[in-house]
């Protein structure tokens, strides 16, 4: 319903040209867009003092490009996941200060650069195959406002590495830990820190790693109490999650 | 939002005391019970012109018997699913009419034994061990004012059985078809009539049957286009989607 | 066994050249493909009111084409599936009105435009990766004679999208429900209509969407009753049981 | 190593006995549990201004009433999860003010209820068989200092309860939402609120459920940017998190 | 069609009340248990020089006995497979030479003893918890009229015991292979006879076993091309394909 | 073990110059192949009269020419199964008689085409998209000597169409049923004969079927007991067990 | 074949009543257990320096103790793995120095300790719950002649712990590693020791820990080169591995 | 924590500039990479008497070249796993001496050709196919400065090809066994042999293999109690643990 429709409704209520009783009744057959639910949308509005995200994969390159256009009329901050070399260009051309990382496919504009974190989001991560996917964690935090710390190369068959960046891990607010193969770090990781840790499983390994299905399982039975999941590959969600913990 | 409040507001608006622009701010900040919801609910009461249905499994005997004394003031017709003997006991103490049908669980009072159906709806099975989800099936149709006919024990291997009842698939609007061991009842079936069938996988079997994965599987498979397929077991919902075809 | 030999073996019967016995015997030992079994051509015959289809997927183009040339000399409707762009290339060729529709792999004649259905077939489907599976649906409903209003981006995250869209679906006698991902939409859509929702998983997402898997499971347990199910991707099925649902 | 033997070995160090070298000689070959370590445990301290939690499941009644007694000593709140009637009796024996809650299994005692939470959890589920793991959910976030807000009943084949309840659910800071079946009511609550939502799978249901399977696969799919998930019935982790989050 | 109206049907043909024309469409709207039906019934009765077989498994006791009952009427063997022990008793009571076999759950009244096939089935198994499997396939091939040689006890870990029969390995004609574990006896079997070999994965074993899901996947793929498979435990349907080898 | 090692050893012990003693100590230390397992090679050797075969599957050009090249030395019928041209190709230079079938892979040289088999062996498919593995079996069973008959296009949902062969599947003395989607044929063509009937899950189809997975499920399930099942797309093993079968 | 009658043959042929070619013809026809596969026994019975092991599982209890006293004839030591209270009864009658152990159902005779291991075994596991498979470990590497080292209660979560005992892990020859759950532990210890690491997934856990399939899988993936796995709870398996390793 | 800063510490405690409680209370600040851990490099160290090892898979050529390149500076044996052709041409570019083993992507420097194992490692598989995994494996026996002895080819459908290498088996002091398809070989080789056998399954195979899982999961269900399990295709972790074992 269009609000300027029930305000026409409303007038008309108010000059005695419709009773209250037909005005209910038509605000029953009205469609359901009505102004109940632009409170639904206003608290989409406050999530999203977020930069607006299209998801690259699966769609066109004008697709992406068109949506593009039309969202940087509007805002700074844009983030494509998943975006191919073809739509990196395209949308270069609309904004040539995009930053695009091939590895991942996370594609920036990042224009308004202001901390909206209270604090520091950390990104661990085990093995270099597991990089692309921190990459993803990193490029969204950053769009979104948040300082981070990465801490790359501290898989758990080398303990003492991990155990080395104590420190660091004891400063963040909330850790984004990205793991293959047998998925044990954010065991690990929980055990030794008291915040919340978002495990992220990668699709890195072979044979009975079945592309991040046995570190998805590893984490989903943390002996650590602080750990949840996010989907297989999944850094733009663990990133998004860990945005909204380190603003609260 | 309740209704008399809106119908307070609108009266506020037609007498002066509440402008417009002042109506759709309050509009905005009401809970979302409001009128433009009656519409979903009112669609959910054209559709349960069915029994009420209650779920019996893993809930408590008392817990069941207290809805099922609360439906029974407002309703002739009630349905208790996957019912234990106990819940049966109970609830034949508040309605003795009660028929319990112990091999499926299903549990009815069925006072109002009208006909909504335009035609019949035929329940197939292939063995005896499928009857339990047909029974289900049946007697859901019934209590939901439906007439019925079972053809049973017509599986693929004796294929002559099945075509001998070509006559009474041929009479029917839609057609449930139960199936465990390699699910191919719904295809040859499908494959004879042109009314829809909606399939039904049982957990019967051994072995290599999973428990009603491998019917499930050989249903969303199948080579007969007039096939769609419901949970393992689930002669209700095959029963409930039916009648709805069965009022069209 | 060949009509005109039953035609002969019965008139030798009336003429007295084989008796009643004799002739019982001779019919025991004759093919199967006799008089009885017409009954059954019959009714497929009724049911293919129905365009002739063609499955694309896994053949040669020319077989593909010489069966599209055999088909239309006796048909005004004709539907390949999974068609490559060869193959629409080759049927065009013959059919210059063919229609393809690259995304979803439908190749179309379609010249009979004659409505059957009784009343409106929605096609419903979360998000832009639906669209192929949404596309196939609604270019077979089509062509088999239905009307159909589409209605797209209504994804359970943005539920108040699909509220907006209720009015439409309520008008829809039978509704088709793509999505991918968790497959959530049409437990949500099933929970608001009262008409039978035909749900197709499609095989969108990653990591633990595995190809379609998740979303088919999550329809399977859809906690809205007038729920059934066809395979990961099959628009094509559920249009054809919409099809016939909405014949009747 | 002890931190006496360290004190020992710097007061060596100080009065010249060992000499700096020698002392980081034997420091070397010490056991591991050194000072440095002490930090670790530190951490834990702090995160343990929560109270001391057993599992019981797979425990005998004895270990847990033992390891019960002897955290009692220096504990004002303690909780085991999963615990049998068995257990429960034992504990009662030695705190008569422990709280057993059969469907879950948990058990309390709760003497110390100050609220450590900056704001309200809110613990939403869809059906009464999601209400075991939703209790253990509420019991955990009770004893562990938050306020705690329960939405039962709000699944998404009726999305108008849910929208019923959004005010409730914008006021939390963290969301834990328990679903069986399809597990979509999380990507719905999702959709509605800018909250953290911590999704636990529920083992309710039959068939294709395959015991939680089916909700966790959902919710890792999940179309909402703001779900994680725990394990299947995981009540227990997902108020560990909770807690955690709502401290910040 | 009952013979009797086909009966009728000619007669009238043959004294000229029926015209060969008319015969022929009331042919066609008859039902389907026509005259060319019967030839199927026929090869089925020629299979059927095998004993009559009930399935125990998932009846009631009632039902067993009385379809025992009415068979033995009929037949002199009878074999009722996965009986249980009241199933057992009763029929005993029916048939005092009624032998009950509890491992397997074989239940066989064996009064013709008349040997039918052309040569020996081994029976090879590989530890003593696949002979329960074993015993039913040999109780089956038996009352079926077969010479049967058991070979127990011969896993691939001692390859020795296995070469050491291998004389009476190359005596069959046909060899039933029961295996559960990693199912590779059928391999090693199928090596050294030309035989063809029926695998049977048993359910034994643990973990990662899988109630013999392993041992059906390894003897799918095994090397030795000479075997095929059954469903697990599937005892009765292995000594049922060797008995129709056994008599060609 | 050389023979002419054990004649000379013997010779030895009839001259004296070994005593029996030390001879059995020599036996036990010498290599395995010794004269008692000529016994062995000798049975293979029987069941060889079978061609030679390779599997090109995952071997380069080269090593299948080198084989080939070997073989055709001392053996006139050759098949080389999942070739590829360039195999094809290479060998046909050394033996111009090859034929080569590119939908299956197969590779033959058939120069001896005498007739082993007893009978004929029926090769049954429901869709086209079954073809190549039908044909596989089909190359194969004539290459060693077997007479077939092809019956094609005979799905479960057109059950007429099975039913006009019935006479052509009787006649068979083991029937090799492929089929894909749901499996669903050979349950079908089991009750219908009292051959053995060989099932051979094909990998065709989508989403669900699973690369074959569900096609082999529900034949490891048939409800006919004369089936037994080879691996997925297994054309080849199908047809050796046949041949054993029909050499009988 | 008998030694004997070998012996006899050579004889024969020393004496001449025999032909070297004839003595060859009848080792041809004798049956396989020839002196050759003495050879194979040998070996065996070389590696079973090792107590005598019968599995319990699966067997009755007289089969158990009647095997028990067989072996008791002619051996010190004895194992019986998988052992109910019933058969430990059994075989305390017996041989009252029988010990069992319920929790994993070991059940042994253990009169001869000499130790056989050049160093120590050390059995390492996360929580109380993988104890009983830790104990199946330590009973049978014990009986078999190892020293043994248990280091409990040192899961990932808690790193600390496992670091103080860092020094007695690097003792140890070879390690075996019990862990459930997400089955992290053997990558933890394998990065610390330069030992082979023998991993044992538990079937401790819940939900989606799937009966150790997680750990399982966990364990195949680990990022430590130095580790090996067996089945899931196969303590027995693991201590054999390790008792041979140990005695090298 | 630096040693030099540890040094200047405990310097200040002998100089009495810090009290040996003040020490106590920086070292407890200070980072952990303190003296204590420097044991877990030692072990670290000891372990890697073995060569560098670079996972080539999924990284860039690039990055392998310059981990190569700063390997090289340092080691004289050097093995890059799982390497494409590029990054062996640019290996070799820098260490003339690389060998490069295509089939398994093996890349090899093996300067230091000292043999520090005590015996030989056997390596069997049973076919061609099976060749790129035991290649790895052998590679990496060599310059990890293993003795390897081959034995390809000895299939458990050819058993006495197997039994013909017994001698050779028995030689070996661990054995490392490659299977796809059934994976049966470890079971037969851990029959035979006294040795530790490590089992790599390989992902040969086709149909229900799926990809190695068949053979992973037959070799876990192994029936020799002497078997261990690597992942899929981890060649180089059998003979890492071979090593291992080869030098105590």
């Amino acid at each position: 319903m269009d609000p300027r429709e029930l305000q026409k409704l409303l007038e008309q209520v108010r000059d005695g040209g419709v009773s209250p009783d037909q005005a209910i009744k038509r605000l029953e057959h009205m469609p359901f867009e009505d102004l109940g639910f632009a409170k639904v949308d206003h608290h989409r509005a406050l999530r999203h003092g977020m930069p607006e995200v299209v998801l690259g994969l699966g769609n066109a390159t004008e697709e992406v490009r068109d949506i593009a256009a039309e969202l940087l009329r509007r805002t700074k901050n844009l983030l494509v996941t998943r975006a191919t070399q073809e739509m990196a260009d395209a949308v270069t051309k609309l904004a040539p200060e995009a930053e695009f990382f091939p590895r991942s496919g996370a594609l920036r504009v990042w224009q308004d650069r202001e901390i909206h974190g209270k604090s520091k989001i950390a990104i661990v991560c085990a093995g270099t195959s597991d990089i692309p996917v921190a990459q993803e964690a990193r490029v969204t935090c950053e769009v979104m406002g948040n300082e981070v710390d990465e801490i790359y190369d501290v898989g758990v068959a080398g303990i003492h590495r991990l155990l080395g960046n104590l420190e660091r891990l004891s400063e963040a607010r909330v850790i984004i830990c990205c793991a293959g193969m047998e998925g044990a770090l954010p065991s690990a990781v929980g055990g030794l820190v008291s915040a919340p840790v978002i495990a992220v499983p990668t699709s890195t390994g072979y044979g009975a790693s079945f592309g991040g299905v046995t570190a998805l399982l590893g984490m989903l039975n943390s002996c650590s109490s602080n750990v949840t999941v996010v989907n297989i590959d999944n850094g733009f969600g663990a990133a998004y999650v860990a945005t909204l913990i380190n603003r609260l």
